[in-house]
């Protein structure tokens, strides 16, 4: 089952993929979290509109984040196999930041940037949806917490990145003395602004409940630009799996229906076309197409103001 | 004014400040969120409740957060007017990292700490809570969008923290091949689980509206761990100023009515205490208080799991 959301008339609603050409509106659902919220009910109302809701077509769809506000957008970093041979320190295991609900964006809807964001590149991405919420989830049972499978394009600024970066002195406490401080040669990076401005956060178009899924580590993922393949990536790429993602990061932070995990950039280049880092979207302009095999295509045009 | 939001019978309401003693229910109304959302109808039943809605004593009042699920929590790093001594390369403007609303909680709520989180210490901040939402505010009108003002306790793990830190090559454009890359040295930390773990966000316990403080930067600030005092600053020191945050934040991020801001730790020590970084509140459990001046106490006790 595909599920979605749209604009309708100043207000929302949910939609169901009736098939590829026509969707159906849900009533009384706004959203995709209002279906995870709603259960039985949710259940029913979804299978009232594939037998008689009032269609749209899906070329007429004006796509939004399909959960409006989720509670939390975790992404993880650096989260491909192709990453370790980069990395000289660092943890092995997940690693995460959070990017705002304001910087989410529908499919179809403009990304927007500013000369002053300096370069901004486009991550494919695949994202999680989660269903039930818990803490200190087993691996075993991190499935069974996924609501479904959708599109995330993780858009990044390097140049506000290493801007927001910085090497200072972090106060730590003197083992040798009580009360005592002692400094740290340390290093900091902050994602608010780089991983976080309005518009950074192209997802949809559909989710795809989990049953359509059997396998999220097996789905081929690219990310094209004006029409030139750039990525040729397989989600069988990941470092961590959505498992072992899940039941991690669900040790430190609870999971809640509708928060969305961003799973890492799919970064293998394709035959043809240069890395992501390539793709400058500030200076190129263009359309951005991030598609994976059973979801669909998220696709975003660029708009310089 | 002050505003809160407590629990009862297992749903929530705002609740209004009559007398340092009572509070009196805000009857519709869920939250601070919703009496923020709400406008002149909020204005009219806040009025109602003092006149006549029902009364709790303080002392019983269950606090939740103010606003229960900001859209974002975004934190302010190294904004003390002492940070620039240790910072041996950093911006010059604020920089930031987004706190998911899973991690807030209300004041006398538990902050709950496992052994795996390592050291834990609190960080005593100024938190603005958003009215008016808007993108690209100036600094002249930044405080026609600040609602009111309440306390956050900034808990971070510097394990955590040291745990996910990336040294690694990151990937640019090679400026001297199209479609080539080329590596660069850098560090990147990642704050998911340092700042955004459950519990990590105590917030509240009022919100006092921005009528109530006329100057946001001339108040005391202290930090109080089992009844010895650890902080002793002032809101004077923070190094951008509200409106400088406000107005430079709006420039990438919308603020929305409900968001907050957290300003950015205050550091400076008391004549007797040790550094925040001396409170490893995993080892010492204990009680740690903000008080501002002002705004109120936002009391929390430590609970090891």
């Amino acid at each position: 089952m595909r599920v979605g959301t749209m604009a309708v008339d100043g207000a929302t609603t949910a939609i169901v993929a009736v098939s590829d050409a026509q969707a159906a509106i849900v009533d009384g659902y706004p959203d995709v979290a209002a279906l995870i919220a709603g259960g039985e009910d949710a259940r029913a109302a979804i299978a009232a509109a594939v037998a008689r809701g009032p269609r749209v077509p899906v070329p007429d769809v004006e796509w939004l984040p399909p959960v409006l506000r989720p509670g939390k957008v975790l992404a993880i970093a650096l989260n491909n196999s192709a990453n370790p041979d980069r990395i000289m320190r660092g943890p092995d295991r997940p690693a995460g930041f959070i990017k705002p609900s304001s910087s989410l964006i529908g499919s179809g809807r403009p990304i927007r940037l500013k000369e002053a964001y300096g370069r901004v590149h486009p991550e494919p991405e695949l994202a999680v949806v989660i269903g039930a919420g818990g803490a200190d989830i087993p691996e075993s049972d991190a499935y069974a917490h996924v609501f479904g499978y959708t599109i995330i394009n993780d858009l990044t600024s390097p140049t506000m990145r290493e801007f927001d970066t910085f090497h200072y002195r972090a106060i730590h406490p003197d083992p040798a003395a009580p009360d005592g401080i002692a400094y740290v040669d340390s290093w900091v990076s902050y994602p608010a602004r780089y991983k976080g401005a309005d518009t950074f956060g192209p997802i949809g178009p559909w989710v795809v409940t989990a049953d359509e899924i059997p396998d999220p580590h097996a789905l081929r993922i690219t990310c094209v630009h004006d029409g030139r393949l750039i990525t040729d990536d397989d989600t069988g790429n990941l470092r961590f799996s959505v498992a072992e993602v899940i039941s991690y990061m669900s040790e430190t932070m609870t999971l809640e229906p509708g928060d969305v995990i961003a799973m890492g950039t799919a970064l293998k280049k394709s035959a043809t076309g240069g890395a992501v880092q390539n793709v400058d979207l500030t200076a190129l302009g263009g359309t951005v197409e991030v598609s994976i095999e059973g979801i669909g295509t998220l696709s975003n045009p660029v708009e310089r103001r």
